[in-house]
């Protein structure tokens, strides 16, 4: 079976915008045997055409993103009506269903709104129920044509309702694909490679292994048609690597540390500087995180330190702000002022300004406090040199932080 | 001239990670006169040979990035020197240069690293300072093809230092291609056409108008060879939406608010307890937001807000910490206790969870505090219902809150 995506979008082309939809496709297809096979991105324009008769050619299923909203540069419609010689019809139902969601929202809809009731004749319409632009289906020569809103947050609830079960009809008998996403903290992707990749292939040459680097971390992926190789895999990779591994699959390090607190009934707080209040934000990203994220604080500037987490004017004055010893002081007052169980506290460089030869850019100090078994307070420092560039210094120093927490609740 | 990209890795189609090439090959060709005309996406493996033969059939430049690297999913090499029947031929030097590399991070290099250092005969090198695996450039029938490594932080000095210049020659006597990209913030899609589309098609029909709508923003972004269209185009844009329009191509919410706060010399404190700490880290993002952000509390739970900023416990049993009155409170509490010249304060329901009929899911309220020019405080309160999905949500709010800061500031 081959599956091909066609995400449309001059946008996207541009980079204003970032394809989500391609993992999205993934984890639905995966349960159901299949991949996706290719990709194509092309512009608002004549070419889409030209991919969708390319990738007709070529796969079983075409799945179509975009270009169905209601504005000009919005095209699929169109051009899926002249390809398959099926004129546009009206459909009065489509109008009356886009004007009740509109009314639901107090908004006034346009005189544009009219086109995305257009339906090329012999289309199944995919109902949109997340915003205007229905969708559509189309079958020709034994070929599986989905058209699909380009926002996720349409696309996605219309896939699964109306898409899927088409997909799991024409997917019937093919045995799902297993996979598993190990997430590993600490081991470079070639250094990875070399302690587990012979392990695993000595179970059997059967399981497909990936590597996918990115800033502070590596995935490292099992996939087979047979998914007790994927669990010996696994069970393999976590006897060679341990600790390093911190999540598995969708999760990631700040869902490991809240899940690892709420089981053990640990609070936390938190205390940054330099990453200007990263490491609450990914905390608070998950579900039920208020249970064990009590407060934070983003101590930006000097005074703010002194004032709010008791860091003295001394160590400032001695020290300056990116030091060991300010880190644990941010980290000890953030723990008795919070009354939490651990605090993480983070200061550093983030640049682009700010750094000297002793302390250069990228330079990091991480401060954690806790109280241990006879709730006596303690206190550690760790020093970190992380990329010299604000955006990823700040998301490495956070990982960092986050990877502090985990290892101290495990 | 046609351009097209290639991205190879296996993670791109799982979704594993997010491509982020496309928007900076288009930054960097702009300037040239050129844009990417399209974009495939292949999984590591045959189809890379497939798409590369496709892609250098239509094209005059094809940009095929990842598949450099050490491990046994990196291919591109060997492809190319099937391809081109260009046997690979050992490179001592780059041995020496990767070796060289390595040390400086004190990094071990693997058996595997050496493979990176094979290049196809004929094919011209380009160096890779950051990173190990070096790319490729090679011609063939007046077709040029660079493969150049994933990782943008070795993709990017690579291919501004050594295939940008073979490009500027490439493309030389071509105009460049002037883009605007205007942002704007509370006006839908469909409503921006219908403002803006005919008031600049009345300028000259030769200048392309696209839109891209995104949560709580819309992108409206005019491309012509004529840049004084552009300009002109721009101009009237600016003078139908006025204040809609938050920042200019690159720039974003919080660099505005932090240009206008440095220009006025002011500085802000955040109180965040939904949102929490992303209002305060998307401010820190901006290189010199130190001047400007001195701190900020995220006060998840009611206690915090109690102690940290002053909130009366008669106002959360009263009205709740998600209220009007407690927002208000918290913005007076966060300019009284940091002496700021404005506070912002959110509190809110994120979800899944914590949902009433009263006050469901996406309930937001907002509390701007600041000193007006008697230097008496004001304070002001917000309600809105935003997207109730958490990470969602936590966006949407952030971005309504630099939106007031802002609006106070301009």
């Amino acid at each position: 079976m081959i599956i091909e995506v066609i995400n449309t979008g001059s946008e996207l082309l541009l980079g204003q915008v970032l394809n989500t939809h391609l993992g999205y496709f993934s984890e639905q297809l995966l349960p159901l045997g299949v991949r996706v096979t290719r990709a194509d991105t092309v512009p608002d324009g004549p070419l889409i055409e030209q991919s969708i008769r390319e990738s007709m050619s070529r796969a079983d299923v075409v799945l179509v993103t975009g270009g169905l909203g209601p504005t000009s540069d919005d095209l699929t419609r169109d051009i899926i009506s002249r390809m398959f010689n099926a004129p546009l019809e009206f459909h009065p139902e489509i109008l009356d269903k886009i004007y009740t969601y509109f009314a639901q929202r107090k908004v006034v809809p346009g005189p544009l709104t009219r086109v995305q009731a257009f339906v090329p004749q012999g289309a199944t319409v995919l109902p949109n129920n997340h915003g205007s632009a229905p969708g559509l289906y189309l079958q020709r020569d034994g070929k599986h044509l989905f058209c699909l809103p380009g926002p996720p947050r349409e696309l996605k609830p219309m896939f699964e309702d109306y898409a899927l079960p088409i997909l799991r009809e024409l997917f019937a008998g093919i045995p799902p694909l297993a996979r598993k996403v190990l997430r590993v903290y600490g081991v470079g992707e070639s250094l990875l490679q070399e302690r587990v990749e012979h392990h695993i292939l000595a179970i059997s040459d059967q399981i497909e292994i990936g590597y996918c680097a990115r800033l502070g971390e590596v995935d490292l992926r099992f996939i087979a048609a047979n998914g007790e190789l994927v669990k010996q895999a696994s069970a393999k990779a976590r006897e060679l690597l341990g600790e390093a591994i911190y999540a598995e699959d969708e999760g990631n390090m700040e869902q490991t540390v809240i899940s690892a607190a709420r089981a053990k009934h640990k609070t936390i707080a938190t205390a940054e500087s330099c990453t200007g209040g990263l490491v609450a934000h990914r905390l608070t990203n998950i579900p039920g995180s208020s249970a064990v994220l009590q407060r934070g604080w983003v101590t930006y500037s000097n005074q703010s330190k002194v004032d709010e987490i008791g860091v003295s004017e001394e160590t400032l004055r001695l020290h300056g702000a990116v030091s060991a010893e300010c880190a644990r002081e941010m980290a000890r007052g953030a723990l008795a002022v919070s009354g939490c169980d651990l605090a993480v506290a983070l200061t550093g460089i983030a640049g682009p300004d700010g750094g000297t030869a002793e302390k250069p850019v990228g330079t990091l100090y991480a401060g954690l406090a806790w109280k241990d078994a006879k709730d006596e307070v303690q206190v550690e420092s760790h020093h970190k040199l992380l990329v010299p560039k604000r955006d990823d210094f700040k998301l490495t120093a956070s990982q960092f932080a986050l990877n502090l927490l985990r290892l101290k609740l495990s």
